[in-house]
């Protein structure tokens, strides 16, 4: 049962991410609490339920995806804080809350962002696993964060913004970066504590790619169909600011063809294992569903 | 010699990071062009060098020495782009260039940061050493660029501006991990390398830890003794920001008498190594002796 797991995974990793940040007592205060702040706001957790669910599903255990799962997902924060910057996408809201710069100032969300990227690292490096294990998960994530995954594919984001002419080809593999990355380096980290073989490594980044991809087609789908109080954050932005977008490549018909299309690859990568890969299933199912 | 090791080695770090670092003629263009001009840009490589000076003086090949010598290096680079931000030190002038975000632009001066940080750890992932030196190393360099070391030190520095009250005891912490920790791990991933026993490491610790805080304590003598042209920064900023400074809270004297105390200890912390450490001692003596 999927969703029972996932609430144990979600509290798992809270607990984690709790215990691996540093004390908001201790100095310097503000940027503790800043890093607090921002990796403990009850966001979905998508990155860290990957991690599980690949990991459980090729039978590592619990107690060793916990490293890995607080990784992604202060890889993720880090990038969340950044990119809400002023000089970035200049977001007040985040998941209905005001972003890091607003609540404390931009000094200590840029600081915050940088800590929470070398914590990411640090985890990763005392994981409970063998040291060739730990390396092959280090290698995967700062490749997943840096120029090739997800800085890259920002820094694309950005290059595309403003009404900059761009291929559907060049908008999938900015995403692919963009998102894509961490999310295909999350189940890749749940299968390296699994030490899982070649070939059903193959599979699921054929899985987590189509994942990705779905991710944010969804996204951009829900910023032109959704509001802003269901989003937890500014609806229309996106053609407020001139974003490349599917829906604006591809006319609305064709971007839900799509996710339809990238819903099934993901259905055909998981057919070969069956039941025990069924949580990896329900979260590319709720990437395509999900309302926010 | 170590005078000719040090062109040599400087050589070196500048091949590997050459090397290292993205095509500035692949997409994304400018922040490719950003991490280059941040990292290359003719420093002192003072970092680089301590970890070819530690490795070497305790058997370590140069071969096994250029992964942690660009890593530190791109860490350093990562702090410098976003230390320059206007919403950090603002600063328009670094080593007589531009800083990234006037020469290129607040956005791509952020991503250029954490992409040189992710790049940092990519290198260390991919090292020529066994597995357990590379974790060994992934390890302390996330610990030193983190809230345990740079950034934290960086986040006690910010509070410590504009006039709040601060203790010579706390000044040294905030040194020692806004830049000692750092410079540490610069000779702890050159001993690394080399696989140095325990006592050795705690040793090098020493010459590390009184390194770290000469260089600072310098550098407050340089803002308030040099000029702006030889700097390659503006001087007297420090005093005009109202920064804590061995010279403000010790006065000028007794902060010579401080960093003569610290020559003192490097040498006696080299001493049973003998010639074998001379390039280190070197190093300890140019981080006294400078005069940018």
């Amino acid at each position: 049962m999927p969703d029972t797991d996932f609430a144990v995974w979600r509290a798992r990793v809270d607990a984690a991410l709790a215990a691996a940040l540093p004390d908001a007592n201790t100095a310097p205060q503000r940027l503790h609490a800043a890093m607090r702040y921002a990796a403990t706001d009850g966001g979905k957790r998508m990155r860290p339920l990957l991690v599980y669910a690949a990991g459980t599903a090729f039978g590592a255990t619990l107690d060793a995806l916990d490293a890995p799962a607080v990784a992604v997902e202060l890889i993720h924060a880090y990038s969340l804080v950044h990119d809400d910057l002023p000089a970035m996408d200049d977001d007040a809201l985040r998941r209905g809350k005001p972003t890091v710069h607003v609540a404390f100032d931009e000094a200590t969300a840029i600081l915050a962002g940088d800590a929470l990227q070398s914590l990411a690292f640090d985890v990763l490096a005392h994981a409970p696993a063998d040291a060739q294990r730990r390396v092959d998960m280090l290698a995967e994530l700062a490749r997943a964060s840096g120029v090739a995954g997800m800085c890259g594919g920002q820094a694309l984001d950005i290059d595309a913004t403003g009404g900059a002419k761009i291929t559907v080809a060049e908008l999938e593999r900015l995403h692919a970066m963009k998102t894509g990355a961490l999310l295909r380096a999350s189940v890749r980290l749940g299968a390296i504590a699994a030490g899982v073989d070649a070939s059903t490594r193959a599979r699921l980044d054929t899985f987590a790619d189509a994942l990705g991809l779905a991710f944010q087609v969804r996204d951009d789908l829900l910023d032109v169909e959704g509001d802003s109080a269901s989003l937890g954050k500014t609806a229309g932005k996106d053609a407020a600011q001139q974003k490349a977008t599917f829906p604006a490549l591809l006319g609305l018909d064709a971007t839900r063809a799509r996710l339809s299309t990238l819903s099934d690859a993901m259905r055909d990568a998981l057919a070969p294992f069956g039941a025990q890969a069924e949580a990896l299933a329900a979260l590319g199912r709720a990437a395509v569903d999900r309302k926010h």
